[in-house]
């Protein structure tokens, strides 16, 4: 990395954040892309390197702001949620100038210095993450580089992010359900990590009580991971009960897709018998047999947010962190239509 | 990008190349990270530089192996099948102590420079294409890095890929149709620039002039793109013909879900009246109504492999570029088998 400050002695980047009041990442910014960094935070970093001995080299640096590259994490490709959001995150950031490579794989205590290495290693200005992340770990990346959460974000930092409200939405897709005469309603949920799982589990609970309708523990069903094959048993098992559920709220398409399976082999009727919706309203799912209800994520718009509410940070470190929910829509198809 | 050439006087790396008769990449990663180039390929370039008139600077860099960066291009996130290909490219690349990055997108005039740019800023040793790209700019890429080709591959060069027979593999599928006693089976093919595209299409034809049946070209539909809905029409409009197919051989999972929903929707049983095969085996196949025959592209071999010849191609210059085709196997599931 092309860092051009001129060290009278020997002062490390968290020291000068410390001072200034601003972050490690902001610090190394105004050192290496100076240029982007707004008036008022650069004059801030600049005093306190003063203030420690050190200064910038003011000869120009050959570096046009667009030589930056914008990295965005994602849990896995095979969940095909995340393309149509970084598809919404790629206009954004060609809009800007900028190149956008993905980063795949969960960020852990094992994963995330080879992450810091690659953030650092690159010219990395920035980080949208669509994972799960520890409290801790997050800071870590925050401290690197300028982060932006996008769909998953810690209610306990102060990190920008852009999301939607999953209490809402998973509410409404039970309160359809309700609206269809549908009784026992099931929910295949998944890993409890994730900030949405907790949320959508509390829309249902929240939909089901606001009706009067009890909360039945043995519907509820928590998987460890997207996966078609674990949903298809965990719906068959529900089937197989004295008293099966009439319905079932998943909160994948990929858990839905895999309940429609169920019910095929199971010989229920869809939606007659049991009625279906899903979430996030994949591409296929459109195209299921019968066609999946579902609950629409925006999910250009949330990329396209998330890219748009970096570069501002980027551009103006001192701006208060943007927290953005978005808004969900019911899509109704074949298999909760009644 | 850290050169230490000690230029005596000005030289192009490509005439370095010429003279050593090694790739302009070749020279550069003398040059950059002389420390994975082994030694008679070493000895070219230098005695290519030294005849040119210039040198390396022979202090050492401190610089590990593993600081480089392996690019991984996709042509879209939307397919799920690249998911599994890079979860196996991942496997190698872990091993060997790399980082990873995915870059998405079509490789076409419009985008070469922005990608070149971006392998030249990071430090990418390696990469590996799964797009079908033009004869030229694949030149380009591999004048900048080491490429190895997976899934689709140009003919017409010298470079490294691994990939499947798909003449054989489609082969395999239609004649699995015709031994279902189907006659009239249609073809849902993708865009024909693509090296799949032709080759499943022979494929077909091999089968049924095999099998004595007429190729009627009414059958034959090639889409613009993997997209359900457009699948679905065409499928219907097939299904409306005076004499419509009893059977459909897709080039992908994505389109035979879109058959499936058009059997539905036109209400024909499957596979009674209409047997259905699709392509690369995608994790929602066999949740699909009815479960989806396919036939099964070895994704994860296909990545590992990819990036093992990467890497020996990247630590050892002048070996032969290897040429793999991995098997497929056709998997039979409700909706052909009769």
């Amino acid at each position: 990395m092309n860092t051009n400050l001129d060290m009278n002695k020997k002062v490390k980047v968290s020291e000068i954040a410390a001072v200034a009041g601003v972050s490690p990442a902001t610090v190394s910014r105004v050192i290496n892309q100076r240029e982007i960094v707004k008036g008022e935070t650069y004059e801030k970093v600049i005093q306190a390197m003063k203030q420690l001995g050190c200064s910038i080299n003011e000869s120009p640096i050959p570096q046009p702001a667009s030589t930056g590259l914008i990295l965005i994490n994602i849990p896995s490709l095979n969940n095909p949620f995340y393309g149509a959001i970084i598809k919404g995150a790629r206009a954004s950031i060609s809009r800007h100038g900028y190149s956008m490579l993905i980063n795949e794989g969960h960020i852990n205590p094992g994963t995330i210095d080879l992450l810091v290495k690659t953030l650092k290693q690159n010219k990395v200005i920035g980080l949208i993450t669509m994972n799960c992340i520890e409290t801790s770990l997050i800071k870590k990346l925050s401290d690197t580089t300028c982060v932006v959460q996008c769909c998953e974000y810690n209610e306990d930092t102060d990190l920008p992010y852009v999301s939607i409200n999953d209490i809402a939405s998973a509410k409404m897709a039970v309160e359809h359900l309700l609206a269809q005469g549908k009784k026992r309603i099931a929910f295949i949920n998944g890993p409890f990590r994730y900030k949405y799982a907790k949320h959508r589990l509390q829309g249902y609970m929240q939909a089901l009580e606001e009706a009067g309708v009890p909360v039945d523990q043995e519907y509820i069903v928590q998987l460890p991971e997207i996966d078609s094959d674990l949903a298809t048993s965990a719906a068959l098992q529900l089937l197989n009960l004295s008293e099966p559920p009439d319905a079932f709220f998943t909160v994948s398409d990929v858990y839905g897709a895999a309940v429609l399976r169920a019910c095929y082999l199971s010989k229920r009727r869809v939606p007659e018998q049991v009625a279906v919706v899903g979430f996030d309203n994949l591409e296929i799912s459109k195209s299921l047999v019968p066609a999946l209800s579902t609950v629409n994520q925006p999910k250009s718009q949330l990329g396209f947010m998330a890219a748009e509410t970096l570069f501002e940070k980027i551009t103006n470190p001192a701006i208060p962190n943007k927290k953005i929910l978005l808004d969900t829509e019911l899509i109704v198809r074949e298999s909760s239509s009644l």
